[in-house]
């Protein structure tokens, strides 16, 4: 954690983009924003030869990827035995709708993160892990309640992957036109929108009966793009 | 495309839930609602023996899940090389607030197909799947446009992944509640809401102005179980 910050997005045989290449961004600035932005990554391991994808919550402190998840986890069991992981978060922004079936596509914002992760066992980077995927689903919330114990916490396995290995793909704006096409045919985008419903207490809650503040800002807010 | 209709999801190595085995669904037609509701799949590779997780658009025709894309696709080309895919649906429906960190969640349903995908050539059969994952991007949309041309579709590599072996996990319902905990402690749910925006035309649309009914009906419908 006393590392420098890393500076521009890396360009590796992996994070190489094949195809359309003018779509990747390698300010680092903009990993943050689609890692901060997100809800859940996939992440992909090898296990017994084959890959796995499952999704997790995840959380960001400087330039590490935090994961935590059961002692049980086939991925997080991978990167203990030294296997590298591979983590996917993707904004899907729109729906584009081409003049022909061939150019149809969608918006999206997408980064990719490769490495072998360490397991964490300081415990108070550990908590600080935990932490920051509370964080991360909802800003504010981890200050209000107690930390994990070290009874729940011993249930948990906890890897740190860093972001120096890390493509970023964009793709915006409208679709690709096709001159040639019948001049009649609808095209455009379709914008995707996510919003949060009315918080529902669950049945226990008595007291209080009105969400916190941290809980309410959350609704207020955008889903995507709401610490940008 | 002439095999009979698989029955109950399978269990195998690959699919048995680990973790929360009680939130496994074996009914195949929750695999069905997970995957025809969803809008990109994650698709996991191994590729020079790493994990490789891509987004990316699909289509389902009964129990074969279809994907393309470029030839230099490198999920595409190690399920070509006879490598094995995981392939993975998610829909984050909510956020789930307990009363303790240690016991935030969300809610979800989730779908991973594992399996050798098998390299689709006959051209009527990559016409369906081109269809297919048009269709489920924006239902009634292939049949207004005319199919992909042989010089469009010979830039494309298809594939098609069986459904056999697939798991299906959903998370529903409020958080676990932790009665030793204080009682003034807000928990509860908060829904994620998905829905589209008003459609943009392309600068080059001039006629007709208004998008097509195709386009309408998606707007006014869920984005997420819209075919449920």
């Amino acid at each position: 954690m006393t590392t420098p910050p890393l500076t521009a997005l890396s360009s590796t045989p992996r994070t190489r983009l094949r195809r359309y290449p003018q779509r990747g961004r390698t300010d680092r600035a903009e990993l943050y924003d689609v890692l901060d932005t997100g809800l859940v990554c996939f992440v992909g391991a090898v296990v017994d030869g084959c890959p796995h994808v499952i999704p997790m919550a995840y959380g960001r402190v400087d330039d590490t990827l935090y994961l935590h998840g059961s002692t049980l986890n086939q991925a997080l069991v991978a990167a203990k035995d030294g296997g590298e992981l591979c983590v996917t978060v993707t904004h899907v922004d729109a729906l584009v709708l081409a003049n022909t079936l061939f150019h149809h596509s969608v918006n999206f914002r997408s980064a990719v993160v490769y490495g072998r992760a360490r397991v964490v066992s300081d415990e108070a980077e550990r908590l600080a892990a935990f932490r920051a995927t509370a964080e991360q689903l909802v800003p504010g919330r981890a200050e209000e309640l107690r930390p994990p114990s070290a009874k729940e916490l011993s249930a948990v396995t906890v890897v740190a992957l860093s972001l120096q290995e890390a493509s970023v793909k964009v793709r915006d704006g409208g679709p690709f036109h096709e001159p040639a096409e019948d001049a009649d045919i609808w095209a455009g985008v379709v914008p995707l929108l996510q919003t949060w419903g009315a918080p529902v207490p669950a049945p226990e809650v008595t007291q209080p009966l009105n969400a916190p503040d941290h809980v309410a800002r959350l609704v207020r807010g955008p889903v995507q793009g709401r610490r940008s």
